[in-house]
């Protein structure tokens, strides 16, 4: 198999997620190692002329759910991958466009995700992610996902 | 001053916060101790045929600003109402239409709230909501938000 390119996750994260496109969030990178999302700031802007807090957490949740759809795509598993827990923690206003960066974490975290789901048909993983606006970082998600076995 | 009604509320949310609109997010009472919010399924579908993660992440942390922008509002306070940080626990899939309801905590938190306001101008308020489907207790958001005085 293959990852699939940044274009062919932007192109499934609309045709599947329609809140995605709503938001025009678009996958910049996503190189198996990263991923990088961005929105623009009118469709997710809110009372306040900044991005709305909803839009922010839907970012950096799709940021790792790409980086994990991709590698799994990447090793030929049809899992069922979804959130089971996040947070957000909100530094700063994010007051234009902005990104959602995920990276994989080291010490043996995607082995074990991986080994979860090959021996009892359930992996977790936690991914960090972090939002930017300009050159700042402005607010830091944790998202705990797992991957399923069958359907 | 009085409560705004569930209709100018869904009206206010849909004209400054444009994603609540791409989600059909409607308020559907907020009485100044709860407000619930509903949301159908269709706009806020995922690859899964279930509710999108930050959908219903989004749904809950309006549910809590409602609240508190109503009584604000309420109480004739103009104050800059933001969230600081918030978690989210999925028990089970949300699989068709769904609400947020969040209750007022008892034991002076209002009071707190707008005494922190009022006096340092900074409130704090921890809120916690309930996301339903059907019958079911699906996912729990809990969130602090801040009212700051001033722009």
């Amino acid at each position: 198999m293959a990852l699939p390119t940044a274009k062919e996750l932007t192109e499934y994260l609309h045709a599947h997620i329609p809140l995605s496109a709503a938001m025009q969030a678009r996958v910049m990178l996503c190189d198996g190692e990263s991923a990088v999302l961005h929105a623009p700031l009118a469709p997710n802007i809110n009372h306040r002329n900044t991005v709305f807090g909803g839009s922010a957490s839907s970012l950096a949740l799709l940021a790792g759910w790409t980086l994990l759809h991709a590698r799994l795509t990447d090793a030929g598993i049809r899992a069922r991958l979804v959130i089971q827990e996040h947070t957000m923690h909100f530094r700063r206003p994010l007051e234009e466009a902005f990104t959602a960066r995920c990276d994989l974490p080291g010490a043996g975290a995607w082995e074990r995700f991986l080994g979860g789901y090959e021996r009892k048909g359930a992996g977790r993983i936690t991914l960090k992610a972090v939002l930017r606006c300009g050159n700042v970082d402005a607010a830091f998600f944790e998202g705990e996902y797992v991957a399923l076995a069958g359907r």
